[in-house]
């Protein structure tokens, strides 16, 4: 679906003008929406407009770095939406001129939904014209990256809570680095992307504007610390519970082998006087089970004192 | 709760004078203190100062990185305050003029406190003006980052002197390695703020001031080293202590091994000879019961002899 | 096989034409391709074209990195074809005069045949001349790195869906990180030539083409990208693997000791009442056997409400 | 104590003067050596020479970085020894001007006084002046750094030669990490104030002078590199400790495993004809005792080739 | 041994010339090499040609990094050589004025005797003077890294092609790492050298000569590449060996469950009824045997179900 959003010299805004009709009006600025397109729609951006060939071949194309293009009569801004679901990020173009803007995205998006209600129903953003609408739509999308990012922290934060040796637990922890690690795929090259566009010599932004991109930059620079962060977090998590996991076998194992190390020998020993040998004399000794039941103490005894001195009761304190 | 402090043009200072008397007022300069604001008294940094819409949207949200903006009449600072509880950081804004300070902060904060009464008892500052104040309360925030720094350091030579195979002591370490974190939040982005005021075209800093911010900067450089070089120590702790549970392992396992080993072939023979079969030849031998425990002694013998040859003692040295 | 594109004068293509006729047609530009050259063919760069030695010497060894040399009267890039099979690269080296390109390369290129059918049914290029020609072949080698990137994208998703304690698992993720490392010594070598080329002062890339080069740069930029967090991705699923056996270890062990610890002193007890000495009160007693059951009983029980008491069932929820 | 050296207008070095004789004195230069000097005497630091109190208030305190603060009368730099026991750093203070150097620190050094003896004895110093003794000093310093650097790279080497599964290895290479990083707290910031020194603007070092500390630098280079290559080295000592205990671990558990594995199940058919129930008729045939026998032996056998098959014996070739 | 090459006005070589009779010949340019000097020769540096005392102590002591050094009449390099078998470097100090070049080294160098041999035979190489032998020297003993780190390459893919669970697979990856390292410490200094001798301003490198410093340049970068990418591989190889291990531990500890855990009880079983008392019943029931061997089958079975339920056997697929 294509849409269009037109300011005419008598400072009305008019909706629906069909693409054809745009030369003639005598508009202050307009903005093109592309929502969705099919393909004959797309080609409109080669057939009508006359953009760039490698412009026009990365809005076709997904797989597209956030990046700024300078051509003769306009700039091409390819930025990010985050889709809240998948974490990937959704592909949204910008050709902006100095009295219109074409945006094209496969997506329907939200954020671009609101800026042009936002538009509509504002009359002190008509006076700023299609770069500060530019700003607007950048601005509402990477607002658009904190709830993802936020969740993850939450979800951080109920785990640290949890026990810690549930066999889920470095599954979700997995879940999470995986998560960030897509976040970081959409936050850093928009970081990069808005560190380009404030220091652009051949973009001229207007002082007052500039803020406003560095409010943008701020909150991406954020982001990208926050999630830097949580990763380092969900690193040293892992290495925390494999830590435990490595002590618990500890304990595990030094149960078993006291164990076994005491009753094994004393097994064979009462298997030795299980034999059915004729002639075993220890058998018929008055007090022979007696001493045998002795030295059995005996050497349980001596083998558990040998292990305390050996320190291993001490993983139990 | 708003507070003011006014230096009059007769090197007076008054207290407690009302915001509206403020343009009144022949002030060589003014502090006003936004200390724990309501919403009503929060909404007076658009109302009756006019300050940017960014920037005030900045005071209102938390989250914010330290960070300089600069604006027509005046400086806007995101300073971070460290919670000695939490070790979060706490927001404190600053709108600094040629003739004014505005200071923002939703958190009770000790360090402003200390610096509104110097400057109440201390007649030399009167002379320095806003920007003299702004560094004051910067340095004083820095100032109380030590100690948070310095404790960290005591748990961590303390956990060096205590026995090293407690279960709990990856626990104490993980627990650390975390705080470094949170502190490393607060510290890396105030260094890099005063890396930018030291480096700030914009910023007029005088000469005799710049040598106070370097100072300031000083304190972050090191306070980052210690925070990245402790952060090694407790990795470093992790893996000695993961080689340690891990050699430790080997010796209970040897253990084991060697005792299972030897006594459970031993074990099977005389159960063969416990068996009750009616036919058993050797039963009747007459020194078939000491020829099978020579039997045994030299499978035990040979075993140990193998175990030893194999080097599997070694470990126990 | 040496083969020769020329663009005469009068605006047509000629194809064959010997080396030794180069000089007297009056070409607007030509291309010599130095397809598998045999070591008499191989020879003419130096003696028919007089090539710098340094670079005629580069041509004749593999093991080259990307690079640009610039000589008096031409320009000498050396630039990486991806080999599909093996994931190596396969150079090509460029010479790059105002109206000529000499292409060298020893493997049979798909790519630079591509480029040579281009050239020859496409009229648009003849006018651009050999430094578009040169960007053209750059393009497509850069476009096929992409399957093999996408390949391996592939089969971490594959793995991803797969179960995760099969033992063939880290193989394949170690192959998929060993075939990355490879692609990364192609890449990333290629991505620093291409920001060399766009960054040249020597280099006079006119405007339009500088478009056309950083779209390649572009590309290459997403390219490191992908493999730098793709073999994140493959670190993850390494350690993710190895939490994962750690912990089903512990249960495994668990399981081991809990049977062990309770079965192995009673069968001691068993085997103690199995001896066969004359004089064992006990087995005459009337409910001795009995009694000994319910003291086993009662062993066997306290025993795993010990195991239970101390958590250790916790593992199995 | 303090102690001063001052070279006279008649080219002739005195010591001992007080130093409220420094004024009157026609010194070409002089020399202040706060040597551990007691509160009484740290004082004249403000007292006497009026020092930036920001410069008086680091040579109270610890704990500071190496650093250069340039002053209108002096540059104040801050440098560190290295205490061969701790591996600490000690701080020492200087204040460079043009005819006089004050030095200040809290710990007896020897290397300051070798140049102390080195200046009253080498008439060529005399000529050079305050900045010469600056660098002499800064030279001494950092040549104090390799005793303690090869010290470590000799317990290396000693490490590397003993055999590798004593339990107290790691013990040993977690010391040597923990020396190294202690080393690289005083030797990194030192190389970085070095290379502040050559890169100032404002420090104007005389052409021949630039040679000498590029001389410090590079030794400081050079101990950076050492430094991380042995950080570098113990770290792989570690991870091949590991791997060979984990390797050993193997072979210890499959010994344990092929043999409980082969005669657990034995046992339990040793024990089955060990039973005493009345009706067992294969206790009464007549070569039921060799049939089970046999039975056994083909068990054992059986498994043990299933072992070999699963490639189990392996581990111990 | 000191000898001498010079080039007379005549053009003419003459060799063995006496260090004294250098200054009265009207030398086009002279080659010194000071090859393995002893103590008297090696004095001759400061004596008879006065070079800077910090060049001479450079030459003097090992352990200097590779750089480069400008004085008023000539240029010091230190430049390295690989020792082939212990993979140390040894070091090469070069004088290069406009009309000598004297080169210092301890270890007789065969790149040094090729290059010395070329001088003598090629007249071509006589236009180019000194600081085209200094290139050669250079290019020389960098060609002699390439071996070492081809030999490495050829181990690793040895080492890939051999079986994975041998237990000294690991040895000959931690010396390949630690040969890896030790070449880096000479790779990695020298092409920070040979970048430092690219950009330098006060080194007037003809364009001509660029190119050829360009051509050694590529082959170190190319060097430190290789040197880095094997260096994870091998880190890799650890980590696949690491994880192998651990899924094969798994694999052991599974078996060895499973049979214990399933005998262990049966046996326990096996052992009540081989209790001698008096009066136990079910010894005398005359099914008893039988229905004994069914609980016995009856619980081994359910254990191996319960193993197989919990997915154990997985792991044998
Ligand atoms: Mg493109
Ligand atoms: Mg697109
Ligand atoms: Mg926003
Ligand atoms: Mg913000
Ligand atoms: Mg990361
Ligand atoms: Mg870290
Ligand atoms: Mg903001
Ligand atoms: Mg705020
Ligand atoms: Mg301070
Ligand atoms: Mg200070
Ligand atoms: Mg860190
Ligand atoms: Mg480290
Ligand atoms: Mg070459
Ligand atoms: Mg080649
Ligand atoms: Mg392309
Ligand atoms: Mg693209
Ligand atoms: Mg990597
Ligand atoms: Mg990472
Ligand atoms: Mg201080
Ligand atoms: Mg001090
Ligand atoms: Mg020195
Ligand atoms: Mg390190
Ligand atoms: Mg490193
Ligand atoms: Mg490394
Ligand atoms: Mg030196
Ligand atoms: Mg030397
Ligand atoms: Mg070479
Ligand atoms: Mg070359
Ligand atoms: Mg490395
Ligand atoms: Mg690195
Ligand atoms: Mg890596």
């Amino acid at each position: 679906m294509i849409r269009t959003l037109v300011l005419t010299d008598e400072f009305e805004i008019k909706q629906n003008v069909p693409l054809e009709a745009l030369p003639d009006l005598r508009a202050a600025w307009y903005w093109v929406d592309f929502n969705c397109p099919d393909e004959e729609e797309a080609v409109l951006l080669d057939r009508h407009f006359h953009f760039h060939p490698l412009a026009v071949e990365d809005c076709y194309h997904f797989l597209q770095r956030p990046k700024l293009d300078y051509y003769d009569d306009y700039h091409f801004f390819v930025v990010h939406a985050l889709n809240q679901k998948t974490l990937e990020s959704e592909e949204v173009d910008l050709f902006v001129g100095h009295n219109f803007i074409v945006t094209f995205h496969y997506a329907p998006l939200k954020e671009i939904d609101i800026v042009w209600e936002r538009v509509l129903s504002n009359r002190e953003i008509w006076h700023h014209g299609s770069s500060y609408v530019s700003y607007m739509i950048i601005d509402k999308l990477v607002d658009g990256y904190f709830p993802a990012v936020y969740q993850i922290e939450d979800q951080l934060n109920e785990i640290e809570d949890k026990e810690a040796n549930r066999g889920s637990l470095m599954d979700e922890v997995f879940d999470i680095r995986s998560d960030l690690l897509k976040l970081r795929r959409t936050v850093v090259p928009m970081r990069d992307l808005l560190y380009r566009i404030l220091n652009s010599d051949r973009l001229n932004i207007v002082k007052e504007q500039r803020a406003y991109y560095m409010d943008v930059h701020d909150h991406l620079l954020k982001l990208a610390e926050i999630i830097e962060s949580n990763r380092e977090i969900t690193s040293d998590m892992r290495d925390n519970y494999l830590s435990l996991n490595s002590f618990r076998m500890n304990k595990i194992m030094i149960t078993l082998t006291i164990i076994s190390s005491v009753f094994i020998p004393l097994t064979f020993i009462a298997g030795v006087y299980g034999m059915n040998f004729d002639n075993m004399p220890e058998l018929h000794w008055r007090y022979g089970y007696f001493m045998i039941l002795g030295v059995m103490t005996l050497i349980g005894v001596l083998m558990v004192l040998w292990f305390k001195l050996k320190g291993w009761f001490d993983v139990f304190k």
